[in-house]
């Protein structure tokens, strides 16, 4: 990851770095069990042997130590399964190491997915059974029938969010289908639970058709305070969210609007690091998918103006101009915007010579960026960044949380505005993004969601100004 | 509960009360906090009188010990919310006994609802992350993009069951709403986790409409790998199961196939108590709902002979007929036959005149049976019980665990009689059926569902007989 604010060496670069260079879309970990002499300087050759490679490397344990010799774990990430071994060879040929097993941890801590489900209470004897289930259960249930609303009370209801996808665009890898999209899904309740206490549960949909996931969804809902649509492609995403919403439920597709307001937090701070309002920028969208369309329409709220956006499909277009946004061409875009997001899943789309000096550039497809942000920074570009850096990971867990908590109806543009707002203001000095793994970030963010939706008039549970005010 | 044998008395009734005493359909759970006099008897005394009020006594537990008095939590049982306060009155009526307190514990214990869905792993920095999340799952997604198959090895789909209600039909209590369900499915999905390792997670629909619930299910059915139906009301119970089973779905609806095979079990078991042949028994199954319908179908597959069959809804007897039964009578099955299987919702349909001396009688309908059990018994019957002896608890989850590591496609006829043997041939000595929380219990029924389904055909994983062998 190489973000950079031209003009100054003291650049977010580094600690950047640190978050992302293991993030690229398709790395696949392997962990590497090296035998070295136990002599300076043979563990720094090895690992210039892996880098040569163009391995990138994780953590590295030491297993054992002998007089003569040392044995490590070194993980590390590939891009191609086929470097594995070409790395291997290299190692074994230096003569000072011997790799004794290529083990796939990352495999191995999948199997049998990523989530537990369980009894919060221990069911010994006979007086557990009778309080947890029948006959205990039966004066809550007969609660709950005469006042469905204490469903939210005496059930796991309040604290529960279906993660829901069709599998029709699944990371950078598209519609690898619905099986495939789970261990994503799985990945997404784990870090709900770790990180904000909230209860996923993944739902993989056998069909993509709008009409199925809208009716099936509507009728489930009832089990679950939030629905979190993921991974479907546009422009089903589109038709499903917003029947959902019109059929009453409480719904975000995390590709859109979680997306945008990361992206929306990240171009407040790039500006800021430039030094320009970006309210005055002139902005271009190339791309408008689920994560382009959702940006645009962001962008167009915080700022207040139109937005050019350019997409090859004349109806993507047509949805971003009935929004308020002028049709427009990549050409065009780069030749007149200050601010420039392409998500288009197309490698190198931007040729160098396109880029205007001065330029912001969000090159955002993953694992590939539109314009490698060294060539983008090498043309002019103020500032420019990709994929890796712009992690929705920094938005859904607090939409979750302060949307549970406020018992949000409805999510409105300025709830996902206040995300951004949230997550800009929590970006450390010279970075564009807080680190994703900060959970005050993620309780700033639950409390902007929970207090804006209060505000908006969409919140059916009342949260007070004290609610996660130990966040900041 | 006071199921006997009668001319035996070293009959199971005292143990069997041990484990159902408590467990009629509508118990009001509170919890006393007395304070008496530290001088002997006292509680006795205090105890008597809330015996005197109908009360049941749950664990008494001491808080605290002073020279002069002492205080005691006393759990209690009331089946009228009325009660509380009369029995509390009484007990301080006594002038030896204080009441400081009346608390709702078993509610207390509902809020926040009974399940916990949370990370296997710990995520703690971004090289966690890079693990469970991006772009770690990376591969393990692309990995079951080219074999689907491995969505069983690389989630929780092969130990997660869906527990799907549309609240038409729950506990005792009728049609009192999916919401209402919520705390039941909960109560479930936590004994699945506790008895056997199985994840559970409650689905409730917002209509009842079958063909919506067998097309959301159907959609949401990868996710899972089986489908429990629970507390769907006959005959949308009967369609929504045979079309998820004709779409491939493996499903099963525990108020027909668990309660049947618990039912079998435990006619087993009476007839052997009895020194009869179940297989040459002349049965009667009054009531044809979806207990009532599995029922008689499960005693028809097991004795090979027509069951007659009874019940106010033509629809009902017309099915059972369809299935070889024989159409009858209240009147007729009480003149005529060995065996009396009663699940049809109305206390005291049968007449304590038309018990026929050596009659075994099931009259299983909660919370208030057909005929109570020993009324049944003065009057001739040679064994009686109610529902609170027949416990679907002793079957469902092994039917989870079983069917799970067998890749169950279709369960059949012969895997729930498998279940009922497995049940019967565990119940102790003088008794109709085996304590449901001992866990060998459930590891047998899983061993037999899972043996089964393999020599039937149906499993699509193999089981080998070493399964579970230590089970018994």
């Amino acid at each position: 990851m190489t973000t950079r604010y031209t003009g100054d060496d003291s650049t977010p670069e580094r600690l950047m770095s640190q978050y992302y260079d293991l993030h690229r879309g398709s790395t696949i970990f392997r962990t590497l069990r090296i035998k070295t002499a136990n002599r300076i300087g043979v563990l720094a050759r090895v690992l210039a042997v892996v880098a040569e490679h163009g391995a990138s490397l994780g953590d590295i344990r030491t297993v054992s130590i002998a007089p003569l010799s040392r044995i490590r774990d070194i993980d590390m990430g590939f891009t191609d399964a086929t470097e594995i071994e070409r790395t291997v060879d290299a190692i074994q040929a230096t003569g000072e190491a011997e790799v004794l097993e290529v083990r796939d941890e990352v495999l191995d801590l999948h199997a049998g997915g990523k989530l537990i489900v369980q009894s919060r209470y221990p069911i010994k004897g006979e007086a557990d059974l009778g309080r947890v289930y029948t006959p205990g259960v039966g004066e809550v249930a007969r609660r709950i029938a005469a006042d469905p609303s204490l469903a939210e009370h005496y059930t796991t209801k309040a604290n529960t969010v279906a993660i829901v996808s069709d599998g029709t665009s699944v990371l950078g890898l598209g519609a690898i289908g619905p099986l495939a999209a789970m261990p994503v899904l799985e990945g997404k309740a784990a870090l709900l639970s770790q990180l904000v206490g909230v209860f996923g549960i993944p739902l993989v949909t056998s069909s993509p058709d709008p009409a199925r996931i809208i009716d099936a969804v509507s009728l489930v809902a009832p089990t679950f305070g939030l629905i979190q649509l993921e991974d479907i492609a546009a422009p089903a995403c589109f038709t499903i969210e917003e029947e959902l919403v019109a059929r009453g439920v409480p719904v975000f597709h995390d590709d859109q609007h979680g997306t945008a307001a990361v992206v929306l937090a990240g171009l407040i701070t790039a500006s800021r690091l430039v030094g320009r309002e970006l309210r005055a920028c002139e902005i271009g969208v190339v791309g408008l998918g689920a994560a382009g369309n959702a940006t645009a329409k962001a962008l167009m709220h915080y700022t207040g103006r139109p937005v050019r956006g350019a997409d090859l499909s004349a109806p993507a277009v047509e949805r971003i101009v009935a929004a308020g946004g002028a049709a427009s061409s990549l050409d065009e875009v780069m030749a007149t915007c200050d601010v420039v997001v392409a998500v288009t899943g197309r490698p190198g789309l931007i040729a160098p010579g396109m880029v205007r000096p001065g330029q912001i550039i969000f090159a955002l497809s993953n694992p590939f960026p539109e314009i490698e942000v060294g060539v983008a920074l090498q043309h002019g570009a103020a500032l420019a960044t990709d994929g890796r850096a712009t992690n929705n990971l920094l938005a859904f867990p607090g939409l979750c949380r302060g949307g549970l908590d406020a018992g949000v109806s409805r999510f409105t543009p300025a709830v996902f505005r206040a995300v951004a707002e949230a997550i800009a203001g929590l970006a450390p000095e010279g970075q564009l993004l807080p680190p994703p793994l900060d959970p005050a970030i993620h309780r700033a963010v639950a409390r902007a969601v929970a207090l804006t939706a209060v505000a908006e008039g969409v919140a059916n549970r009342h949260v007070d100004e004290d609610y996660m005010l130990d966040a900041r």
